[in-house]
């Protein structure tokens, strides 16, 4: 990595991290600067705006989500039932540790953003909702999976269920973050298994 | 009313209003007195500070969507089903409505408070929490009349169903406001039939 990519780099965990602890609108290019120990006059050769900026930390957020929470827990090495629960037991150590870190259960860090910015920054808004895009699609494969074993009924509309399951998981972790308690998460997660319709719960 | 409670009633309205279309950190001190036509002198007359100015207004909010929403839609002169059905076409009704006034779904305004600034402002965390509360008792008592007249399974746990109908409901509103679509509303908040498991929707 040159140092310029190194500095950029160093800009882009910077903000993440502000910007999940806190909010968009409370962090400013100067923290940002101070906090990856650069320049602000240089902050403006790696990004035209703080905006700009968000749309490359979402985009990483989102290449860290998948490949640290989205890829193990829906390894095919599981039947897909039981890969839901590895995702459920994930997401909720994910916020246990995020918690014993800062103090607060910060949420889903695209959620956040979405229900921050979607009214002030198309830009922001368009981003979110192709990330959530690529986790839906996530969803669509493990429910088409489901499908083909048998695990759900044979008519199940995959593609409406995934993005039934993807609100679900916001809402879930929208209410641990209000309450600032991790155990919501494994309270209520599991009943997306009622949304879902997985054979084994009706019986 | 007197004229002190005017102007703090339109303060109040103000900062609802343009807090709820943009965000809290957004909109300060100085545009809310703008907007109310109120001195800023007299804005800390009223309240000590924006937070506290907010945690009023979130209180206000509650009383408007249980009057206008949640007490209308879950009225007993329908079954129980029924009522979860009316609730689900007028929050349909209430962001499409949204939407022609502002250009944007501005989603729930509990839960885009909520995720802004729950790491940020204890007060106001704790304020939406309880809010959230009396929203649940809501979904409490339709979900126990449920319970009574056999529409759900007699050993329910309804208080475990309420956080889950809270939850999933607010999950719908972050991705209609993220799409930017009510129609979001209308395909994906039936589904909350099958958390609660309504008997019709079994067979």
């Amino acid at each position: 990595m040159s140092k310029g990519q190194e500095t950029r780099q160093r800009l882009l965990d910077s903000a993440q991290q502000l910007m999940y602890s806190r909010s968009y609108s409370d962090v400013g290019v100067q923290e940002i600067c101070k906090d990856a120990k650069v320049q602000k006059g240089s902050f403006y050769h790696f990004f035209s705006s703080k905006s700009a900026l968000t749309v490359e930390v979402l985009e990483q957020l989102k290449m860290q989500m998948i490949k640290s929470i989205l890829m193990p827990a829906f390894a095919k090495d599981l039947t897909p039932a039981k890969r839901f629960e590895r995702f459920i037991e994930y997401a909720y150590q994910y916020q246990v540790q995020i918690k014993e870190e800062y103090g607060y259960v910060l949420g889903c860090p695209m959620g956040n953003i979405a229900l921050e910015m979607s009214t002030q920054d198309e830009k922001i808004r368009k981003k979110v909702e192709m990330l959530f895009e690529s986790i839906f699609y996530v969803f669509v494969d493990v429910l088409d999976d489901a499908k083909a074993v048998g695990e759900i009924d044979s008519e199940s509309d995959t593609l409406e269920l995934a993005q039934v399951c993807l609100a679900y998981g916001e809402g879930v972790l929208l209410m641990a973050k209000t309450k600032n308690d991790p155990e919501v998460i494994k309270q209520l997660l599991p009943h997306v298994s009622k949304l879902i319709g997985f054979k084994a719960n009706k019986q």
